[in-house]
Parts: C-alpha cells; sequence; structure tokens
C-alpha cells in the first residue's frame, strides 16, 4: 500500500515527520511518499494543481493525503474522497476539485468524524497530524470509508480560471510557475500550430532544445499543459512573466 | 523497524543520501522517515526543539539519528540513549536534552566507540554516516547498546530558556520561529485567558481562522508551545518579531 | 531492492513524486531514497560530483536514476550503465563519467530504446518520469539490461578540471560550495602538510573544531576532497570564496 503527501508545511520543522510517524504508528508496513510540502502557504490551487498533475502516475488505490488548509480547526470539514481508484483525504476546501473532474467518474466522499480513527487529543493548529495522517492510515489498513463517518455531496469551491476554447484557438492564462522558471498554463497539452503572446508569435516545439536559438518558446510541459520556457533558462526572469497573463493557441 | 532522522545537513549535497545508503546497506528491509534536514547550521537549541516536538508521534521503538554537530571530530562524544521507550542516537551535545526531560523515565546511555559497528574509515568530519548512521542501523537489526560501548551518565548541556511560572501566569519569550512565520514561545500549552506582549493584551484563540480579524493571537501551537500568529500572514515580518522577546501568558 | 534518486528537478513541483509513483506501480515493494533534488538546474557537473561522492555508501547492485538533463527530448541517448557493482540510469550526457572513472572497471552500457519499459506515452520533457523512473523499476525487477536496448561504449562527455600533481604537491581548484559554504576542491584526501592559497599558507587539520582559531583551514572533507572551511562560519562569504580559485597542497 502507498500513501503520498502533499502539504504547504515545509520540511524545516518536522511538521511532515510527525504526520510519518502517525502514519506508521498506525500502518507500519506502509510506503510514504512525498509529492510536495513547498506548496505555497495556504495556495489551495497551487495544490490542487500539483496533485492533478501528477496522481495519475501513482499506482491505483493509492491514498494521497493533500493538506493546504488556511481553515484548519474552523468550520470547514475533512472529507475522504474515492475517485478515479484512488482515495483522497484532506479539507473540503476545493484541493481535490481538479482531480475529481479529471478522473471523470463520480466522487463518493465521506466527513471524517469518527474519533476512533484520529489521535486521541485533536490539537486545532495541527489536523494534517492528528485528522488526516490517522485516516489515510486506518484507510490504508483496509477500514472503509463508511466508518469514517457520513456520506456527502463532493462539493466543488476552486476558483480554477477556465481557458477558452473555439474553432481555430485556445485562449488561457499563465497559472503557475515550475523551479526552472518555466510559465505552466491553463491551456491542455495538444498541437497547436503557435501561440499569440504579448502580440507576438511563439513557436510550439517538441522538446527544450528545440528552442535553444529563440527568446520564448512553448511546450507540451510536464504538468500535461502548454508552457512557456527559455532553452537552459528562467523565462519567469527574463521575460517578467507574471501569473494571469493572457496567451492564445492556435490550432 | 523505523529510523527517523534529523541533522542540519540540508538536502542539496547528498550527505543525508549516504547516511540512508548506510542504512540500508545494514538493514535493508528498515523504513527511514526525515524529520528535518534543514535545521540552522550547528544550532542544536533548534535541533533539540524540533525533535521534542514531534517524537511522540512515532511508534515506540523507532529509533532516532540526530545530528547537529558542530564539534565533529573533536572531543565530544557520539551517544546512544534509550529514553521514554525511544532510542537515540548521535552527539552528546545536548541535542536529547529536550526529549529526555520529557519522557520523564531515567534515561540509559553508552558511548559509541565499538569500531565493529561503525564504518572501517571514519572521516571526522562526517561522524552522521561513518558512526551514527551505522550505529542506528545496527540497534534497528537488534544489536544491544551494552555493545556499543560503555554505560556513560547522560548529561543536560543544552541552555534551553526556561519560562517562569507563577500562580496567576507564565512568563516566556520568543525561541522559534515555523515556516509560516508563526513564533513558538517556551510557555508550554495551557488553557490561558490571554497573553501580554510589548505592552499590548493578545488574545488566546482555539485556531487560527479565530483570529481573523486580529493584527496578532495566540494559540496552543503544533510544537505543543503557545504561539503568537497572524491568520494567513507572517507574524514574523508583519510585527518584525524576534526570538527572545518576552511574552506573558495570564491563567 | 534500494533504487536512489539524484535530480535538479526541485521538490516543489512534485516532479520527483511523479518518479516514485511511477517507480511503484511497477516495483511496489522497492525502496526509494533522495540522494538530492537540488543539484542546480542543468548543471551536469554538479550532478557527477555529488553522484560520485556518495554511490559508494550504498548497497552494491543499488539502482541509481540521475536526472540532469538540459538535452532532454533531442538526441542525446537514454543510457542505463553496469560499473562497479551497480546500475545508472539517466542520459548519456556525462553525468556518470566520475563514478565510471571511480568504480575502476568497465562499464557495461545499454541505450535504453525498448518501448515496452517506457511509459506508454512519453511526453519529452519529462524523460525522468517517462522514460528513466520506468526502467530504473523494471532493472529493479530483475530485467536485464540487454532488454532495454544495443549495448554501447559509455563515453567520456564530462569537463571536470584535473588536478595536477608533481612530487611534492597538487595542485587543484575550488570546484563546488556545500550547503555550509565549505569549498571542495578537486584534491582528492590524503595527508598533506600544508596548503597555499591566495599567496598564504592554509593548515590543514583533522577536522573542524581543529580550525576554530584560524580565520581559513583545510580538511579532508565529506565528498572525499580537500576541503576550505571556517570553524563554523560560511568560508564562501567570509572570504568571497569563487569556483575555480586555483589552489596547491604540499605533500
Amino acid at each position: 500500500m502507498l500513501i503520498a503527501l502533499l502539504t504547504d508545511f515545509g520540511t524545516r520543522d518536522g511538521f511532515v515527520g510527525a504526520m510519518k510517524g502517525v502514519i506508521h504508528s498506525i500502518n507500519p508496513g506502509v510506503h510514504v511518499v512525498d509529492i510536495s510540502h513547498e506548496v505555497e502557504p495556504f495556495n489551495v490551487l497551487e495544490g490542487a494543481l500539483i496533485l492533478k498533475a501528477h496522481y495519475r502516475y501513482f499506482p491505483r488505490g493509492t491514498i494521497f493525503i493533500a493538506v493546504v488548509d488556511p481553515g484548519v480547526g474552523s468550520e470547514r470539514k475533512p472529507i475522504a474522497v474515492k475517485s478515479g481508484g484512488y482515495v483522497f483525504v484532506g479539507p473540503d476546501n476545493g484541493i481535490f476539485d481538479l482531480v475529481v473532474k479529471d478522473s471523470g467518474t463520480e466522487p463518493r466522499a465521506v466527513l471524517i468524524e469518527n474519533p476512533e480513527f484520529m489521535l486521541e487529543r485533536v490539537n486545532n493548529t495541527f489536523h494534517g497530524r492528528d485528522i488526516f495522517a490517522p485516516a489515510g492510515a486506518y484507510i490504508s489498513r483496509g477500514v472503509s470509508l463508511d466508518l469514517l463517518g457520513r456520506a456527502v455531496t463532493y462539493e466543488h469551491k476552486l476558483n480554477f480560471p477556465a481557458c477558452v476554447e473555439t474553432e481555430n484557438m485556445v485562449e488561457g492564462e499563465i497559472i503557475y510557475f515550475d523551479r526552472f522558471g518555466n510559465a505552466v498554463t491553463n491551456v491542455p497539452c495538444n498541437s497547436y500550430k503557435k501561440a499569440l503572446f504579448r502580440g507576438r508569435e511563439i513557436k510550439v516545439v517538441s522538446h527544450f532544445k528545440e528552442g535553444k536559438s529563440l527568446p520564448l518558446c512553448s511546450v507540451c510541459g510536464s504538468f500535461g499543459f502548454m508552457e512557456l520556457f527559455v532553452y537552459m533558462g528562467c523565462a519567469r526572469e527574463r521575460h517578467s512573466l507574471r501569473p494571469g497573463e493572457k496567451i492564445t493557441f492556435i490550432k
């Protein structure tokens, strides 16, 4: 069994280590994999995007615990969701919207409310450790979602910028920058003739090196979306790119 | 069996990877979990604090290898300590003082001096790889502490700022800032009426969102100590908080 | 079985998590260890150096997947190399030059070209996930290198600065700075009388604390090379050290 973790906790304070301690206390044999703990603090959209980019590469049955949770301890609810052959555990703040939409199946959601499957003492600043880690660990041991709490309807809450598609083009925008400074857009990968950005034509290439002599290029990137990049450079800095900047892809 | 690692090695140079290579060479089946490798270089107090915050969330029997070790290779001694059902392996520079004190049981300590349980060639700049990782791995395989070296008395060496408790209040100070900029104090969690800080009253709340409209708030935090925070903001920057600043909690 | 990962992907975007998802999909039981994902983007030499520093501390048979790969998707070839009892999987851009040289045995290399051992859809920006992770995972399951593709001669491509040895001295240079600001040189560890740097004599000590009262010192470091350091300080900043600066060690 595999549990995968995504948080905005960083790796310095030991919070993720504590979650893993809890998981191994409940299910010693489970393998735990980190997706990212460097999500920008409180940025639920970024967490949802990173989770959506990568979840399909994990084995069916993987349990994802995702905690980007500015409302921890307040009225937002802890949930567990089955969707597309995977289980997702975390707050009901929209962090699972993109994977639920992507999986294309009807999600099955329950509230996590049965204290039997939480730590004995729940601290209201750290549900990652006290509620979500135990829930994920018990699920990995075979505990059925029904035992965690009442079934609820999965509600989409994320304000994800949609791209606009017409017969000849797709209009989108920059939504994220990766470690290399590549600008990820919200336009899904496809074969496009070219892109229009800041009033100029941008070449669409099939791999980075093909853009070697060009100031800015576009490629189908690792997130499954079209990206802007500079070969062996940082496009974000080189061109002062900003989130929300519009880009059009020509079919 | 579980081995948990805490160091100030960072994750860029591969030092932690080498430790894990050594551990898996000695005990291939063991699970290894990272607590933190981003302890401020040489800051033994910070390492001790992070270890103390999280160790109790690991299964009994977990072996913690903690290496924040400015004196590596010099006269300070490598030790292994049994305390509270856990084993701690690292330098005798005070990094285990807080867990030993917290566990409330008499610690049993030995020197690590038997070369049979070290790498063949010990480099005096990297005892984490050459002495502590092998010792932890052999202990995880069932090697008794007695075989590692002579029993010694555990000596407390850490200069941890104590808080001062009276009938009506606890006086403490800021000792650490977490990734979110929350200010961790040395005042243990408890129900307090309010706090006094920089001559002003600070509200004590039960979760972050309760402090939504307030400029600065206090809560029982994830380290088990009272914290100062700004809801969805960075208290450290917003209020230019500094380590050592005094705060009083009213019972 | 153990798979160890080295990349320049960082840990924020989830790229390494996706690789681990792929690996566990193919070989659920395998242990995966991170060496580093903070190699400077596109810096093949740095990746080669970190891999060479640590690989010998892993159990024989460990499979190293190393991806620092500015030419991803272009004419450079994916390879798998057996050398010194280990297997190395990655691009043929020189990243394995130092381990192959260090192991002292004749390397056996094959191209990774059999699509049976890749993901079904290969994205040309992410061979780490789509080609190298599956290849490493299948090798960990016992797939023979011959099945991956044609045998090729291993070609050295890295521009690694050689040090110059005479009867009485070794002349080298600074090639890397570690997390603590220690300056790693290309001069292999040995017993030296002293070093000459910027026209001054530098003491060679056996552990860091021995250099406590000195402005700059040298020691046999954790990479297996001589290093310059400042006790409990950052030599790089304190002395404005630069990569490529010459240093001479006197035998």
